[in-house]
């Protein structure tokens, strides 16, 4: 029997409306499937956490996490309690960057019974592979005079290592995919990192000379996301570029109420961790009417991880029966409350 | 008579196919209108000039732009010739700093004719604010150590005058059309500049209360002008989030061939400069099939900027009635060439 321990943070918002509602479907197909047996820890890390204890985690926080496989997280940002940079940057972020979760992905494809919002597109199925641990995400820098006189300056700050890192993982779900690779750049107005990432991916493309590889500039390609999705293969982007495109994936998707991530550490030192591109969407918590979809399909991802393809499988088809059945919530026009919409995709995979 | 000297920079590619097309349709509406008479000034600067002469514009082409009263620009930048961020470093993006052009205006409108990639898009009117003059763009930073060491630093560079200033801009803009404003921000990921960009909103938004005003993160909002553009007015960003948002907002119009754009000096000492969003596309370059109406709508702009706002109405009147009878160039769903487009517009003037 496989086990797997995992940390589980709902966070702020709708992630403590969603998570719960997850862990009831990873729990349903661990025992219809067999073969799996899934172990919880909760931590309550978040802003309410913050406003009680002065910080989003205990000073131990990392250390519990690292004893499990995998963290299983919500959303973090609740800004009427905590400014988003210091509930993000003490959680979320303070994660990825200490668990060397260095490869953020996320796919952007139809899926079936979501209508997406461009007219007739054509198939996509997308996936971004976004640098996650470095880039225009920097705490370096800083601000100078007061009042009128202001100056403030923030660093972006790309390494060979990190930018060499991510385009080989992206070369290489490209070569999985029988697909083809496009780089998000600015070269033409962001003169320092943005060419010596084109360097980068010219040199790497040197050991792929097999895909088709191309470049796009972030303006022009966040417009070919909604004008020719179905050109788009394996995007490769930097931490804020893929940040922006995988919204916008979301967005072309149907909602971006459905669009998993997968935070992914290389060297097996620390645990991935999982979530929803979503946010906390304070605006409408506590009416039950979030989106478990993003969350669910977050869940699918982790169980992918592990190698559990055919449990995901089974997890998406659940996720597409339900929605093609109409049992939707309100932001992808139905009616469905979020438990609803849970209870329905368990009673697929118990058919 | 009103008297306009212009600067004419064609620059590379299809700009050199839509500049002079956009010149005809000038000269036709000052004629038949009368009262003005516009004198170009053309300046063959360009990648293809580089080549020859190791530099996109003489030493002197800066005092020679300043004689005129704005500078009308087609596009610039062939990679296979000179890199991207020489070319517009050279050019474009010199302009724009050296002429104090502080703020870039671009509207994302549905106008008639065109069929938006989006399902039934609710009417959106939205106008871009873009900071012109530091942010990201910034030529400070460097690379150190070579080979698999090598580190890049880019500094993105924020004062509170310039960020003051396009916030101004933007609420006084909101304030004219009766509408409200919606300011890009990243303070969630990007912790120095935008939590800075922030406070200033909050600062200068005591002057504007009457103003409605939120605050978006740039991937949520990218995500809005997909999903909700109707909900969006003024948008107010810095130079690499207004670069992003605007060619979402001329995909959401449906095609980039058509969005203009002004680059506008406030304090009279510089001509302004006005150009369409979309860039050369050397991949069409040649074929006659480039799309003039970004560079018409771009005269328009131009027009409005001198008060002949007259004018600019019949132009923009020309360009729907024009597209709504089927004459179009293919990425907009027609089959007319360049010519044919203008042609078509020219005599709705003449009409
Ligand atoms: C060509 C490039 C430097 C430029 C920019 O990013 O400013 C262009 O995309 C634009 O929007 O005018
Ligand atoms: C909350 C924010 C810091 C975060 C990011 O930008 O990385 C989020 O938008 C995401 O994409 O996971």
């Amino acid at each position: 029997m496989k086990k797997l321990d995992i940390s589980v943070i709902p966070g702020d918002g709708i992630g403590k409306e969603v998570v719960p509602e997850a862990l009831r479907v990873l729990d349903t197909i661990a025992k219809v499937h067999g073969g799996l047996t899934l172990n919880y820890t909760h931590y309550p890390w978040s802003s309410e956490y913050y406003v009680e204890h002065g910080k989003m985690m205990p000073d131990n926080g990392l250390d519990l996490l690292s004893q499990s496989d995998a963290i299983f997280l919500g959303a973090v940002g609740d800004p009427s309690l905590v400014k988003d940079h210091i509930s993000l940057g003490g959680l979320l972020l303070k994660i990825r960057r200490e668990f060397e979760q260095v490869i953020n992905i996320r796919p952007a494809k139809q899926i079936k019974g979501i209508v997406s919002p461009l007219t007739n597109p054509r198939d996509f199925d997308i996936m971004i592979v976004r640098e996650n641990s470095e880039g225009e995400y920097s705490s370096s820098g800083g601000r100078v005079h007061h009042g009128i006189d202001e100056i403030v300056v923030q660093n972006s700050i790309f390494t060979k290592k990190a930018v060499s890192r991510v385009m080989e993982y992206a070369f290489e779900l490209a070569r999985k995919r029988n697909g083809h690779l496009t780089s998000a750049t600015k070269s033409n107005g962001i003169v320092h990192s943005m060419p010596f990432w084109d360097d980068v991916l010219a040199e790497v493309s040197q050991n792929y000379k097999d895909i088709p590889t191309k470049s796009e500039h972030i303006d022009a390609l966040s417009a070919f996301f909604i004008t020719k999705p179905h050109t788009l293969d394996v995007v490769v982007a930097s931490n804020l570029f893929g940040d922006i495109l995988s919204d916008i994936g979301a967005a072309i998707m149907g909602s971006i109420g459905i669009a998993p991530a997968g935070n992914i550490n290389l060297n097996g030192k620390y645990p991935s961790m999982f979530e929803p591109v979503h946010g906390s969407a304070p605006d409408i918590y506590g009416k039950g009417i979030a989106n478990p979809v993003g969350q669910i399909w977050t869940a699918k991802m982790m169980l992918d991880h592990f190698d559990e393809m055919e449990m995901g499988t089974v997890l998406l088809h659940a996720i597409e029966q339900t929605l093609q059945s109409g049992i939707k919530t309100p932001d992808i026009g139905g009616n469905s409350n979020t438990t609803e919409v849970t209870d329905a995709i368990i009673a697929k995979i118990e058919e």
